[in-house]
């Protein structure tokens, strides 16, 4: 949910960097997945991204097709919209009183392919307004065409196959040459408002999956269906994880005991790679007076996205982010140059008001809790300090076993020097640092120009899951916006006030958002230190309970998190429960494993193994737990 | 700030209770404190409790005698109202253009000690409301003698020394008999709304203090200015343990680094104590929909002090307990009789809208941070639960050394049996339980009939400071209420809903009140695992800095948290330092440390140690810091 260049003052990802991301990179998973976002993207007309890349260029042209084959096969539906998304395409298509369901879409995908051989080449032309009305002859694109004429634009029509459309242009050239006709398919239908508004009227949407080769859609077929499998909101049901209560709100999960223990080893190992760092814990409250915001800026800023709180006598503001909070901790100290840098950590609850609808589990919320972090240090230090942030994110996403394919956008200033705060000095101080603790760590970054925020540069960091998807996590990022504006500064060797740099940091973004994608990365089979239940005693009958029960006590005095199944079933049935929960340790007693003080494991990861003593069980898990293995 | 018998639903103390407790047990320091809401408590005319103690009529006595002083020396003087306090007595006078500040307060209290011999015996006279208005000739009294009869009560006047004051009696009988003239002594001038209405004449407000006996003043001054000493305001400031930020406002403490360490040492410690007892942790979030608190029947008990969240498209408020959060938690289960009891336990922040006016430091907040807990069982485990909870409790405040003095109030019903939600059979069999744990656990209690909650019998417990004031800290309530209003159930043994009782508890009962309380208990000298820096090493000189840092490594890596002064001062001078900090232990190293391997311990609670090794050090100091001592 928290995009995780939000954590400091950074204003929500542009489109445009969007875009540059999914083109260098393939798809980032963030806040925002545009196919929720129905039309926000979609320039008008048929809604082509203005710079598009190759196979964006094959489903744009296939959004085209699609309209061609719908109008052969429903010569009364409307065209409106149809722009390229991730994946695929869409077109929105107003059918009347027409039902359109996902059972018609095979043989609007037949269609589709029969005429794809007759689209050898796009042709263009610009046309009147009066043309244009008259051509594309319905309320919908009658709306667009006045708007372009109203903007002064062109009006250009593009013909392929003998079918035009309205459109800007960026096509596929040759659609039956460039397009393979197995690399895309016709996806579901949905409903969707005309514009994103829900007073207009409700439309039908076709969604369209296109790849550049067969393979590529069955690998993302594949991946979705995978996806769709460790989907978080369902194994948070099945594991017991987590719940949405009508009663409390949408995106305000609470957590069950089962997810609020894995939260908590999360923070309580993030607290750690912290505290040997020397950072320092510090406590804020959720919410603070609007004079706050008002002087950080973010008053202005996040506008109607802040939760308003209106007591008797005062008006507050939920918080949206604790870096305010936090410079008023830094403030009500007299540090001098000795005591610099000063390090904060909080995970903390911050509270941002998101649509209802577009709430979902744990990955779209609006209770996010940051491991939030703050650094305070001079503009000398940010080298080293950056470094030890880098050193954090390394072991944590280590241990979460997804380095693997990570890189990390080095984002810096682009030439319009005059959309950014601070001297060039300072700037090419701290770019120079970001930089060169990038090299020193070798990590795998790309310096991306434009990128920064206009109060400092920064290190954003994206990681791929089990399943291939790419999420943007952890962030590293300088600000010389906010001690500015709460008049920051520490004494230095010569006497006088300095002003410091603050460094905003966070590892896994946001603890919600982590546990969902965790959730899916781990398919619910969460490593023994995070697993809810790390074993389970299971007795082969009633007579075995007892030294279960032993067996328990002997784990649980070890910090081991066990319980017992001495329900009246058979041993199968318990180990086939046990599984379906994904429990990493299974460990059975009979007659024989009482005989010899010992335990039967069965390991979720590993398979059966040799019997045990339970002194010997114990040192296995408590090493497997120590180390986060 | 958080009153314990707020923790589940429970209303405000009622006065009639709070004068209870002050008449049965002393003075008890719980959320409000009298003075600081004037009028509130002040019936009527001259302000009596309806039943008083011996010493409250004394003190009452003397807000007349008071009066008739201030009459004498400043005849234009107009008086308004005069009620018993904790601790002794004030009136608010109307003086005019006259301005009174404390120095004047010798003469008037001289004036009272030259009448107290003249006041023998106080006469009774009922008046005509015609009569009460010619003789208390000021629009004070005559405000107060028309709403007397605008509600039909009887007008009277005591006379006594020849001085007559509007009022319904209950005084000292023979005041110069019955009054020490050393007893009492006037305290201080302040200002006071009439009738604590800010739209009303700001009027001067005399406070005295009086008791049985001189040596009880004494005693009350004594334990005053011991309590200034210790005002956790001034040592939160000193010890840089917390700070409170005008820019997010009043009630809303940030804890500063070293404030941080300490609450959630306290934390870790109460959540050791029930993760002992089976007790599992969840997570909730800080605010809810209005439906949430319209169906427990929070929004309409706590009216105005709930802080309204205003989102986009939906309104909710700001928890102000968490008790139908985890209601949640525990109707999203499908629970048998086998899983019962449930035990939820979760340190989390509740926000209540306190006025600005009213909030200091950590113990009048906005922000109480409850370490909150909620058992479902069923009626015949509420003694076990209890007793568990009792266990917690006593191991709780014994660390904390605060069992010397504490007591019990067993809140049970009265005979108005229909004031009361659950049958007969339920509440003897709850009453019975919590009695029998009581006894059980020799708890010293006193059963207090009327004073249970409408939703079922409770245990409040009352534990002393060092300096011997009372204060209201530990709950434990029975709720029969909340799981009918969200319709729980778990299924027993039979296959049939099982409505389960909720029994509400917190040990500390806010943090942060507790953290206050604690700060000023030790006067800000932390046990050793409580103390935010436990050792400071101190190098002699320069040449001694690697070695220290040497020290300060072995300790670190033991988890002792240590600091080097290494600032270019004496030795005497660093000491001194570090003895106003407060530190535990002063590790000093000079030639002969590192020649022996060893560190010369000097202990804040013990003196001079001899020499440690540095691991007989660590294994000193981390059996100290395991045990609590």
């Amino acid at each position: 949910m928290v995009p995780a260049e939000r954590l400091g003052c950074g204003m929500a990802t542009s489109l445009a960097k969007r875009a540059r991301i999914i083109r260098t990179q393939g798809i980032v998973y963030r806040n925002i997945i545009k196919k929720q976002q129905p039309c926000v993207y979609a320039p008008p007309a048929c809604g082509i991204l203005s710079t598009m890349n190759p196979l964006e260029h094959i489903r744009h042209t296939l959004a085209h097709l699609l309209a061609q084959s719908v109008t052969e096969l429903h010569p009364n539906a409307q065209l409106t919209l149809g722009p390229a998304i991730d994946n695929g395409f869409y077109y929105d298509i107003d059918f009347g009183t027409e039902k359109i369901s996902d059972a018609d879409l095979p043989k609007i995908e037949e269609c589709m392919r029969k005429l794809l051989p007759t689209w050898n080449e796009f042709s263009a032309e610009e046309i009147t307004k009066d043309a244009a009305l008259a051509r594309f002859a319905n309320p919908y694109k009658a709306e667009l065409i006045n708007e372009i004429a109203g903007r002064g634009e062109k009006i250009t029509a593009y013909t392929c196959g003998g079918f035009t459309d309205l459109c800007r242009g960026e096509h596929a050239e040759h659609p039956a040459k460039d397009i393979a006709p197995d690399s895309f398919k016709l996806d579901r239908v949905a409903g969707a408002y005309w514009r994103g508004d829900e007073k207009n009227p409700m439309l039908t949407r076709i969604y369209g999956l296109a790849f550049d080769t067969k393979e590529a859609l069955d690998a993302y077929l594949t991946q979705r269906n995978e996806a769709e499998k460790r989907d978080h909101k369902k194994l948070g049901r099945e594991l017991k994880l987590f719940t949405i209560s009508p009663l409390v709100g949408a995106g305000l999960p609470l957590l069950q005991p089962r997810g609020a223990i894995i939260r908590r080893e999360i923070e309580e190992y993030l607290w750690q790679l912290h505290k040997d760092k020397e950072y320092s814990r510090v406590w804020t409250p959720h919410l603070a007076k609007e004079a706050l915001y008002e002087t950080s800026g973010h008053a202005a800023k996040f506008g109607d996205e802040l939760f308003r709180v209106s007591g008797k006598d005062e008006k507050f503001f939920m918080k949206p982010m604790n870096c305010p909070h936090h410079m008023q901790i830094f403030a009500d100290n007299h540090f001098s140059y000795r005591d610099m840098p000063v390090r904060y950590f909080e995970p903390a609850t911050v509270y941002r008001d998101e649509k209802t609808g577009q709430l979902a589990g744990l990955t779209r919320v609006r209770s996010i809790t940051q491991d939030d972090g703050h650094l305070f240090c001079r503009v000398s230090q940010i080298n080293e300090e950056v470094t030890t942030i880098v050193s954090i994110i390394s072991e944590f996403y280590t241990t979460m076993n997804m380095m693997e394919g990570y890189w990390v956008s080095l984002s810096v200033r682009d030439a319009d020097k005059s959309k950014y705060l601070g001297s060039d000095e300072v700037w090419n101080t701290a770019e120079e640092a970001l930089e060169s603790a990038a090299r020193a760590n070798n990590l795998n970054y790309k310096r991306v120009e434009g990128e920064a925020t206009f109060y400092g540069p920064k290190l954003d960091f994206m990681f791929k899951d089990a399943i291939g998807r790419q999420w943007q996590l952890a962030t590293i990022q300088c600000d010389f916006n906010l001690p500015e504006r709460f008049d920051l500064s520490f004494i230095n060797e010569k006497g006088e006030k300095e002003r410091p740099v603050v460094i905003h940091r966070a590892i896994s973004g946001s603890l919600e958002r982590f546990m969902g994608i965790l959730i899916e990365h781990t398919a619910g089979a969460f490593p023994l230190w995070l697993a809810p239940v790390q074993a389970r005693v299971l007795p082969v009958s009633e007579k075995h309970v007892a030294y279960a029960k032993e067996v328990s006590d002997a784990l649980k005095a070890a910090d081991v998190r066990v319980d017992i199944d001495d329900a009246n079933e058979s041993l199968g049935k318990k180990i086939r429960a046990a599984k379906t929960e994904k429990i990493p340790y299974l460990l059975v007693v009979g007659d024989k494993e009482i005989e010899s003080k010992s335990v039967s494991v069965d390991s979720r990861d590993h398979g059966k193994l040799d019997a045990f003593s339970v002194t010997d069980f114990i040192t296995r898990a408590t090493e497997e737990i120590r180390t986060r293995k």
